[in-house]
């Protein structure tokens, strides 16, 4: 039986299976258990039982999961299957890094374009597709309009971005401008490196893994 | 009175309150209350409260806080004053956007090298900072081993890579290579970019906003 309402642990943990499955598939690893699954995540076999009766669980009692196809559904949940235009806005140096770094067709994404205000940024090519200017985003994308912006504009301007996409027809923001935006019917998944940073200080300052895991 | 033992939650929780009272820092707010740090954290003010009090609490009932003392305090128990010794190991794109965009003398370390064994890559000055050959590395931190390294070479080399840092002394990962490495008694914080840009395509796909907050 599939549930309505998915809770956002329950979701935060979709990519952590896809990404496991991943790699049992590398390993040509065919068939898996909730309770493997648990030891190599620090799940409980229960609560990964749970996880997966939330979408009208994948496996059957005792028989355990097949890998490929328990990981090939987890990634129509997530929506990998079904591209989603999305844009980069601020090529500096996380935009561009994020731009050759991250396999966005394999994340449920098609990157249609660029873009920056920068004139010396203008232009260039990364990874071979132009930084466009930011100020032609409407026109470049009348017929096609993104759903998601990459948001690695400075903080001080990323809310009136942020508005001027919206008004674009943009749904969503993946956004590592580290300014906290609420807008409602707007999906905005914050990306706060420095708290990592600082989570990192903590546990090295205070010496407490044994307890703190 | 404080805990000895702290939770990961409560752990994670910190870096964000010290950037929410930067922020009312920044606009010259001089006092909050747990009741308002709960709206615009989206807690409850009995968490904030709890949480506070596992590091001994920093207010008194009914009179609120002073923004700048629990800023600094938050600071001090995240260890953002103990400076160690970070490098960066792998300066491709990742590796060299971080080294331009992270401020890591306010996140609580001293950005004292970066490696890479790339004969193109090494050499190049990032930020200022020249690009070492990492198989020199052991020689350049003869005396002042690094305490924590960014990882942010292939998955392929990482866990190999991390045993070569530990063995120079290195006690924690800020870890971009999607690798899971598990070393007892060494700390490693993981980003999976990925992992969040899956989780926005679900939202964008699955369009459960209300469902999921």
């Amino acid at each position: 039986m599939k549930k309505d309402k998915v809770s956002i642990p329950v979701v935060r943990r979709l990519p952590r299976y896809y990404r496991y499955l991943s790699e049992l598939m590398r390993n040509q690893i065919l068939k898996t258990s909730s309770s493997e699954l648990s030891t190599k995540m620090g799940l409980t076999a229960s609560q990964i039982r749970q996880d997966f009766n939330c979408f009208g669980g994948f496996g059957q009692q005792g028989y355990g999961y097949n890998v490929e196809l328990l990981h090939d559904e987890i990634g129509v949940i997530l929506g990998l299957n079904d591209l989603k235009n999305i844009v980069i806005v601020g090529a500096g140096n996380l935009g561009s890094a994020l731009a050759k770094h991250i396999d966005f067709g394999k994340r449920g994404f098609n990157l249609t374009g660029i873009f920056d205000v920068d004139p010396n940024i203008i232009g260039k090519k990364i990874n071979g597709m132009e930084v466009k200017d930011f100020s032609l985003i409407t026109e470049c994308f009348r017929r096609n309009p993104p759903n998601v912006a990459v948001l690695t504009v400075p903080r001080s301007v990323a809310k009136q971005t942020a508005e001027q996409l919206i008004a674009l027809g943009v749904k969503g923001f993946w956004n590592f401008s580290n300014a906290e935006i609420t807008i409602p019917g707007i999906y905005f998944e914050n990306v706060h490196l420095g708290d990592s940073l600082m989570t990192l200080s903590y546990r090295i300052t205070n010496h407490k893994e044994d307890e703190i895991i």
